[in-house]
């Protein structure tokens, strides 16, 4: 034990935290607060009820405030406001998700889209929870494709008026926090049509109901009854026929129309404008990141901590094996330990890379391009692994973990949606892999391959070449030197080129492959070939997107060694160690059909993730202690200590019959 | 189109019913039975209630009397019994599972355990669910590990009763089904200790609670509340102090003890008569098979309709894509569906071994042994892909999939606790692989090899060299048969080569790992080193035994196909290909690493896939059609027809805007 390292638990606890430890610790103190808990087992009418009290009490503890400006009594502070609403995933999702909805939507796009006086009208009541509201932009027709919504916003020059309308069924807005019950008003995003021209999909303030919850004319809602999870949140559907609603409450940010009709904006292009207006919704994405690397914790933080207690099987002492004794047992809970770290230290990177944007304080465009394809390359991967690591958890707790009481199952229930909300998962990766094909076409001159760049604008509208890759495009120039012939995999240089080389070598297999399908074909043909060639191969530039993540969460984790020193760093050195190795394990068939990994080299690396995984198991409390989930946040009675407790009464047990001699022999 | 092969759906539909086609209809007849249906939203005691009352319509319905003998009413019919019951799972998976503790498992110990006088005794009220029961076998403190728990039936043979008696807390019998309510009586599972000796578990008849739900005294009942599914059925905990039952209560078929204390066996050894015991409980495991593969194609029904008819994005011709022309969307859902064929073919004669034994047609040795190896390889991966599925159907059914009366995230929280209970699917795999292990060894003379046979009896303990495994042994047999230049990877010899292989030559790597492992090891170390060793290949082991399954599941795919001709042979030909090729593809790495397939051919799997899956994409709806899930089952909003009719109307309102001149033109 004595030679053993240990890691300092407060250090590896401080990084964790991250930059905004302090709203993080208050977000933590608002979730270990019975009042904004889940209460197991109440009706969806109850926890509905409960809560939007629960959100009443947020606005009290001066909670949500933070990202409003400081004039309407905010902080300006959003990467802070972001980090404290990442834990309140502890107290319950459907809180946290229904105040998302609250003020980082709906009050986020009136802050982001609207100008100054629709910040005066209508902020301060969104803060105060007086003006409860929709962010309604998915329509059950399209859901993904957002700039081919069928909500029309025809301008009455006139009446110097917007008239909002879902001419048929498809246009339906739906899955709208607040629509069934709660919301007064709405941020509708419909087709802006002013003198027979359609300038595209624009954001409109629209009331919907009055505080005593009438629906105002023309206007309908259907309540979308029992969902999966996050039960406690009134989604439903809003449908709107010929609304009127004055000129002014037109968003009008980024586009706007005259008394007499006439439209302007100050983005030229409309695919352009779109996406910057869209651009404006990634804190969604960061938000649910964070939060989805916090399930994460608190599976492992259970599932590890009931693992080192309970025992189950006889050893060869005669005593029962501890359950994280078991090889299978470490293999499956480890290695996500590892991935967890990896994406909390990504998380912190997107974080303070939002901060920075919307902060003002490094507004570039090149910043701005990182955190659209950060958070689109991070968020589909937490959350993916978020609902496979409560899973996980949950198994690995056997019926224990079934019970409502021990968290896992009601976690599992409530984030199954975030891998398909705030932009799908496979869609999300798909813009990813695209930009990197752009990028990776924009680095050649020669004609064929600039070709593949249109046939890709063509898949992606025009809005692609706005979105660089400035880190791709660092890592593609520096193609060509990962050395085939390395000497280990253990070394980080390794992992980095193995890791980078993949990605590399997928994007320009997809954009060749695109060339070849495309090759020849007349121009009436080409955009049919197109398709037809990029469909064919979406698969893999899905799986280039995820490889490219991947990196950037490998690249994340070891920055974040440079903090850590001693043990400490030994110990996090073999964890990110493990994650590296744990990604390459994943893809070995790449790298052997790629001729990068031998064989043999390949099982070197199956056994090396075997003994990384025996070393880190003397570690595994230490490392889920470091999160830092106090009893109230956790909140799982399989993780109070209850397995050893009752493994000792019944080691007593045992004990004193065989001492006093009434322990039966076996037959 | 005309030149297209066309499946004979009813051909298919046939085999997919099997043998006990009637006994399915008429489970389905009952699950198409709105009395026999989830309410959605209902509270938990709402759903216990109506689950109790639906397991007396049950009876009514004369459901579940298929099993029992003929003398009591029931039909000795096994086989049809189980069938009947998996369709359940379109109805309420509680009002299933509830059944199946009702009869399947406090029943069927009654009459598997039992003997005539029991049989008279209790099973017509047990039948006619006068009798509640609970089938008391798992504690809090022994979940897999059944041989080690604590309860205790010590035999006073001055009163000629057992006493019944859970010292510590650890013993307390957990997570029964109608423990927390409606149970009147429980099988317990205890060691029987009679004249100072543990004989091992038993199992015995305990009243615990009045037919007014008093409990009787010394019995103690805790609810386990709420749960990550089958809210419909009172789980909770049963703890005994001294409770005082005749001696007749014993369920004495393997074991008994005389009025004076004497216990007698006609199974010598303690350790096969353990196995004997639990050997008659591999009905839960049959069953769960085959509902697990229902449940699949009921997800894979209602998202391939779903995706057959949503669109998004505009295609080169100008109108939305339909989902599944997407490459993505086609390599996420249709080798799932190939793999549900899969499952289902197994399946079927993972029943028929059932029924042969369990009628008695074909009780031998070598069956029972079949049975227990098909059942413990089969549930891990048709539970497993269960949720897989459910999971991949509802992220591509985006937020429509997560909508309650969509039905999958239902059946998943469901189901979710298939993989851990009637054998942890880990554990289940394990003891899988523990018998391939010892059937290697058994081929060898070797005293080397002998060796690694005792380390597994180690493992195992005593039963493990009764359950042989007569199908891996014949496998072994043709170990080196394996030719290493095949031409293709098309046909099926080369296809079942490859997966045989990867079995065998699993296990004899394991195999030697062990015996490396506990090389020259002292006696004293011996254990501890044996330990330490399999510790070390667990997770190999486990993936060998996955191996063995798939190849069992490929096998019986490709039996099935003996019962199609012409163009329905063809694509279900395509459709084996795929479940075989993608088994091929996802351990590929393991193929590459043991120089089985080169890079190129191993790539050539991937392209042959990519080929396959764009075939089979024009028989994805005949393919689900015969499932026969009719919109009664199914009752899934989104596969009803009802995307298609958004989608028309929209598109309809667009034509006529265009016609009328008023669509506006794009900026």
């Amino acid at each position: 034990m004595s030679s053993t390292p240990r890691i300092d638990k407060t250090v590896v606890a401080d990084a964790i935290y991250g930059k905004w430890k302090k709203e993080r610790l208050e977000g933590r103190k608002l979730a270990a607060d019975p009042r904004f808990q889940t209460v197991v087992g109440q009706s969806m009418d109850e926890h509905r009820e409960r809560v939007l009290e629960q959100l009443h009490l947020l606005v009290e503890a001066n909670a949500i405030q933070r990202a409003f400006p400081t004039s309407l009594g905010g902080a300006d502070n959003h990467g802070g406001n972001v980090a404290g609403f990442q834990e309140l995933v502890f107290a319950d999702p459907s809180m946290q998700i229904k105040s998302g909805v609250q003020w980082g939507l709906f009050g986020a796009a009136i802050l982001h889209l609207g100008t100054e006086q629709h910040h005066q009208q209508w902020l301060p009541d969104v803060m105060s929870l007086k003006l409860p509201g929709a962010f309604a932009m998915t329509e059950i027709g399209h859901g993904s494709d957002v700039a081919a919504i069928g909500t029309t916003a025809t301008y009455d020059a006139q009446a110097e008026e917007f008239v909002i309308h879902t001419p048929f069924r498809g246009a339906w807005k739906e899955f709208l926090g607040n629509a069934a019950l709660h919301g007064q008003a709405a941020v509708v995003f419909a087709q802006l049509i002013t003198q027979g021209v359609n300038h595209g999909v624009h954001a409109f303030f629209v009331p919907i109901r009055t505080p005593g919850g009438q629906m105002l004319d023309g206007i309908g809602s259907e309540d979308d009854g029992v969902k999966g999870g996050l039960n406690g949140i009134d989604n439903g559907r809003l449908h709107f026929t010929n609304v009127r609603i004055p000129r002014t409450n037109l968003l009008n940010r980024y586009g706007d129309v005259a008394p007499d009709g006439t439209y302007s904006s100050h983005i030229e292009s409309p695919g352009r404008r779109f996406f910057t207006m869209i651009g404006t919704l990634v804190q969604g994405r960061v938000s649910l990141d964070g939060a989805a690397v916090n399930a994460m914790k608190g599976a492992l933080a259970i599932a590890i901590r009931y693992g080192s207690e309970r025992r189950q099987f006889a050893g060869p002492d005669g005593r029962d094996t501890v359950l994280l004794d078991y090889g299978q047992y470490q293999r499956r809970l480890l290695p996500r330990l590892a991935e967890t770290y990896a994406m909390q230290f990504a998380s912190h990177k997107l974080l303070e890379t939002f901060d920075e944007v919307f902060s003002g304080a490094n507004d570039t465009d090149e910043n701005r391009e990182d955190l659209e394809t950060l958070s689109a390359a991070l968020k589909p991967l937490s959350t993916w692994a978020a609902l496979d690591t409560l899973q996980e958890a949950r198994e690995a707790t056997g019926g224990a973990g079934f019970m409502a009481k021990n968290r896992l199952t009601g976690w599992r229930h409530d984030l199954d949606i975030y891998v398909t909300f705030e932009g799908d998962n496979n869609v999300l990766l798909q813009l990813v892999g695209k930009r990197l094909l752009t990028e990776y076409a924009a680095q050649f001159k020669d004609g064929d391959v600039a070709a593949v760049a249109k046939v890709i604008a063509g898949q992606i509208g025009e809005g692609a070449a706005r979105f660089g890759l400035r880190q791709m495009g660092q890592s593609i120039a520096d193609l060509g030197r990962v050395s085939r012939s390395v000497d280990g995999v253990r070394d980080p240089e390794t992992q980095q080129e193995l890791l980078s080389d993949r990605v590399e070598t997928m994007v320009a297999q997809v954009a060749m492959a695109l060339r070849e399908g495309t090759k020849g074909a007349s121009k009436e043909d080409r955009a049919a070939k197109g398709a037809e060639a990029f469909s064919a191969q979406q698969a893999k530039l899905i799986e280039a997107a995820r490889a490219h993540a991947e990196l950037l969460q490998w690249e994340a984790f070891t920055e974040a060694l440079e903090d850590f020193e001693g043990d400490t760093l030994t110990v996090m050195t073999w964890l990110r160690d493990l994650f590296g190795l744990g990604l390459i394990e994943k893809h070995l068939e790449w790298y052997l059909i790629n001729g990068r990994l031998s064989g043999a080299r390949a099982e070197a690396v199956t056994s090396y993730i075997d003994r990384l995984v025996g070393r880190i198991r003397e570690h595994a409390l230490d490392l889920t202690d470091a999160f830092e989930l106090t009893p109230e946040l956790l909140r799982a009675e399989i993780a109070t200590g209850i397995e050893a407790e009752r493994q000792q009464e019944a080691q007593a047990y045992v004990d004193a019959q065989i001492a006093a001699g009434t322990w039966p022999v076996h037959e």
